[in-house]
């Protein structure tokens, strides 16, 4: 066993968004304070957080001293550059690793990784040039998406291609970024298990939920999900075996596919995840602090699901709904504390509970 | 109805301790900063604030400028004094307001206006001198206990007499300050009811937890309490009234004994209370997002009760179970961020919570 990082130490966590701020509140619950490193001023995260530097992910000597000040290093989005990160790890611990983050910012490592442990995934192909894309496409068949090896979320750098005449804007859209090419998968649901591996190796997952997009960005997710037992218990294994290939430690988002022919991992994000929101209002201990634990080496906590829960994302002029919302009986709101509602922002969510059926 | 606070607003808090730390994470979760004033350093509220001024509740310069960067004003404890409060509320509105501080800052004030309402109380007579002392033993018996008017808390300025041979000790305990003397009453229980009520004059409570003390400091909080239904209407009533009557704004912890003639009113607290931490994990809006939401104009939260909850204060070295409990199912743990582990000190609570039977 590995003490736990003593009460008052610092948690380091690289970017202030949503996530970041409801890691640092997790963290404060804990007992600990957190050290935000955002280049944006004002960050939500810098909100609840005992200290926030402001400064770009290029300030070397910024990030020095930020590491210099934490006990431990852990992010909020996964591309964080990995200049930064060398800067980092010379002097603290980043948790969850540097190699989930490397395979996971590049879609074809991410695919190959994940095929590499036998789990079944989208066909894909690498495409660097045009050629390569007609011969993916050959192999891999329409309607197929065409994406960015990097960089992409929310449907951002992501083009489909139904048929021939889709393939050259394709193409073009991907500005001559490193890309993969993804064969479509017929799905009927999409969920997502939200897991966990503490310091020690132990694991724990989370109830699946069940994902609503729209446009590219979640709008609900469900737990229950509408799912076999063996599709339940297939997706957690999934989600360990992705944990433990990758000595991972943290909260970790797995994203699947349920087809016809059984469970296709889509994509990991090595972080918390929006999908696990729900686990606030559904959970004695929810995803934020499961992450705090696992990467201050506490025990992973109890994450059984004592509700049935709709978590619904607040986006953009969803927040107007709010005096409504805040009427709702079994309804608990989390904002973000972002002054201006944009059309796509996360502004917040809000969690509907009620006893489990 | 009254617009509510708009997201970005300031919620000051006055007093940077646990309560106001709970305070903070709850109005970020609606989307508003905090900024606390707190005369110590470092405080448990600091680490979750968007700012904090560190300076003595006599500094009126720093007291201005914290009122004028605020859109509201809200106290984590009753004892602030009232030129504190002279200062801030001559630029923003402080709530609760400053009756409902006025009357609990002073036992025997409380005492009237409790027995004003028709509301049952110890019996009790105000004590400046050793003959007053005589005279309230001779009227309201033995054992009794003598206490100061103000400034006591967790069984700080109190003593108790048994007997004769006690009176002068007691007496000699006050070093002068005005007190109250309060027949002791014979109960078999002691309970509190959370209420709250919101700025449009709504009015809710939550379920009503049992209190057990250890050497005049709340150890657990157990809901539901063992209470026949009637007594928990009763409770819940007497909540109301004293709200209504002080016109309040904010949330109200009132401490009740249960004896073989009904219920009596120990005293209340003009804000969140101790034993009503088990809300955060027994219902979809704990009491500090439903003062938050009472001071901020909102309505008031679902505050019914999803689960069975046992709350234990960690006091000093109960730190130390720590890692125990961080292995037991369904505990949630909230810890303070206070360095270092004194005797009597409050450093955290656990909320232990089970299904409803």
């Amino acid at each position: 066993m590995t003490e736990p990082l003593p009460q008052g130490a610092t948690i380091g966590i690289l970017g202030g968004g949503q996530l970041g701020r409801m890691l640092a509140v997790a963290a404060a619950r804990l007992g600990y304070r957190s050290h935000v490193y955002e280049p944006a001023p004002d960050c939500p995260a810098s909100h609840v957080a005992a200290r926030t530097t402001t400064a770009p992910y290029e300030d070397a000597a910024a990030l020095a001293r930020f590491a210099a000040s934490v006990d431990v290093v852990t992010y909020e989005f996964e591309n964080v550059p990995a200049e930064a990160l060398d800067a980092i790890e010379a002097r603290v611990p980043i948790r969850p690793n540097r190699r989930a983050l490397a395979v996971s910012q590049d879609r074809l490592s991410e695919k190959e990784f994940l095929s590499g442990l036998g789990l079944p995934t989208a066909p894909f192909a690498p495409v660097a040039t045009a050629g390569e894309l007609a011969a993916a496409l050959a192999e891999i068949g329409m309607p197929a998406i065409l994406k960015t090896r990097r960089l992409g979320y929310d449907g951002k750098g992501q083009a489909r291609i139904a048929g021939p005449r889709d393939t050259e804007p394709a193409f073009t859209a991907m500005a001559g970024a490193p890309a993969i090419l993804e064969g479509f998968v017929e799905f009927s649901r999409e969920i997502s298990v939200i897991a966990a591996r503490g310091l020690s190796g132990e694991v724990a997952a989370y109830d699946p939920g069940e994902n609503l997009h729209e446009g590219g960005i979640l709008r609900t997710t469900r737990v229950p999900a509408e799912l076999p037992p063996e599709h339940r218990t297939a997706a957690v294994l999934m989600a360990g075996r992705i944990l433990n290939a990758l000595d991972y430690v943290g909260v970790i988002g797995v994203e699947l596919f349920v087809t016809r022919h059984g469970l296709v991992v889509n994509e990991f994000a090595p972080r918390v995840h929006n999908s696990g929101h729900w686990t606030q209002n559904g959970c004695a201990i929810d995803q934020f602090e499961q992450h705090i634990r696992a990467i201050a080496g506490w025990p992973l906590g109890d994450g059984s699901r004592y509700a049935d829960v709709t978590m619904e994302n607040l986006i953009g002029d969803d927040i107007a709904r709010l005096p409504a919302i805040a009427r709702e009986p079994g309804a608990s709101i989390h904002l973000y504390g972002k002054a201006e509602a944009r059309a796509g922002r996360k502004m917040g969510h809000v969690n509907r509970a009620m006893p489990r059926r």
